[in-house]
């Protein structure tokens, strides 16, 4: 199998977004390798000297997609026996043209501590954290939205989704039984109806993820599923919540959606 | 100012990484904006008109990055009064030269619940939670790692993001001053020294963090807050135990170190 590589003197996340994303579109399975922090020459005439040996070891030149600051670091791995993708440099002089302004490039620009929005981040996720399953129905003034559905639907990862990458304050709030009971919103939610958003999700899928939990249980039960779901979508029709229904959409869908729903802030970019 | 679009017929997270990283290197305020789930021609004209309008508004035509599937869609938008870059078009076409394979472009490829991995990062997800702050000492035989630290040292953040970026079952365990007074390993991490990971910090920054927590506690004091750390590194050192100073790094740089230093299988690329 050939081999592709994700190269920075940071992170490298930027390389194996950008590597991922192109390499997804062809039918084509990869060895993927990634590698984080190559900031000296020493380190990578190393990692030049190991992408040498896998071409050798596949027979086939690996792919490099790599992010550097440094020039000369560039200069190293592209000797190296491969093809690269060198984005970052391709796109900086299309946009220097067009801004008309020289790049003045920093290492670990982009996923550092240096980020404005950094403390925003942890402080949401610790937000996240204490607000997570109604448990601390105090702090919802705070809040900057709260998800709300029944056990199961989704709430958790997708709070800590918006708060670890977008800082966002995301509370969330299980309907319970009872709190369906009632017809109407419960109680502590009333204040901050403008902040709630709404999950649902296929019966069928919510039953598949309960009953992982709690095997052969009326909770995991596609009868209980089936009357919570549609309980509590009549709810959030009936209270004029937005709902968006998770069981075809990965967190950063729903996230998206969400904030593109609602036009929360972004606390990242 | 001068505005600068991210546009996708999905999550446009990729576009995002894309664009934010390269205008990064430019010493130039942008006003960002993202617009995910272009998914129709209709949408897009109605995008392309919000385009017009801004470049109008703002006197300069605004920088759009973009990731369409759909090439009808690519035509709509990049007949705007606007700028235009479209890194997955120009490196899928030199890609292909290379592999001499034709891209299969599917709509959501990446960041969607189609990924192999996505069902293994949800328990993941729900794994660090249930094995936070030594929260369910029983489970350390399915961890992938066990961060341990003293209190606010950034072991939630990290695990977290460890198990929600890349699918990896992170468990965290706080140091306390017992633990610290025995000299040795807690007792139910000994069978699991192979999986620990230590983080650190400087005593500065952790009197700083705590004391946003509980202000002016002996928690929080400048002393207490050295001997913990001065301890946990002894400790660490002893037990040979591998370990990093988290006081100027993300999380994002955190786990990239943690994953590089560990070798420790990701199931997300």
């Amino acid at each position: 199998m050939r081999t592709a590589f994700y190269i920075s003197d940071g992170t490298a996340i930027t390389s194996e977004v950008f590597g991922h994303a192109t390499l997804s579109l062809f039918p084509v399975e990869f060895n993927h390798k990634t590698i984080p922090f190559v900031e000296t020459e020493e380190k990578a005439h190393q990692i030049k000297e190991l992408i040498n040996a896998t071409a050798k070891r596949d027979g086939e030149k690996p792919l490099i997609f790599f992010t550097f600051v440094n020039y000369n670091l560039t200069e190293i791995i592209s000797s190296a026996n491969a093809v690269c993708y060198d984005f970052l440099t391709t796109y900086s002089e299309k946009i220097e043209k067009e801004l008309n302004v020289a790049p003045v490039p920093k290492i670990h620009r982009t996923h550092s501590i240096h980020e404005k929005s950094y403390d925003f981040r942890i402080d949401a996720v610790n937000y996240a954290l204490m607000n997570d399953d109604g448990g601390n129905i105090k702090n919802y003034g705070e809040a900057d939205i709260i998800l709300i559905g029944v056990s199961r639907s989704g709430k958790t990862p997708t709070s800590l989704y918006l708060a670890l990458q977008y800082g966002i304050k995301a509370a969330n709030y299980p309907i319970t039984e009872d709190d369906l009971e009632t017809e109407g919103l419960p109680k502590c939610l009333i204040p901050f109806k403008h902040k709630l958003f709404g999950l649902t999700i296929d019966p069928e899928r919510l039953a598949a993820i309960r009953d992982r939990r709690m095997a052969n249980s009326k909770y995991a039960s596609i009868r209980q599923c089936r009357i919570e779901v549609r309980e509590v979508e009549m709810l959030y029709k009936r209270s004029r919540i937005p709902f968006l229904n998770s069981t075809h959409h990965s967190v950063e869908e729903i996230s998206a959606k969400i904030i593109s729903d609602t036009d929360l802030e972004r606390r990242k970019y």
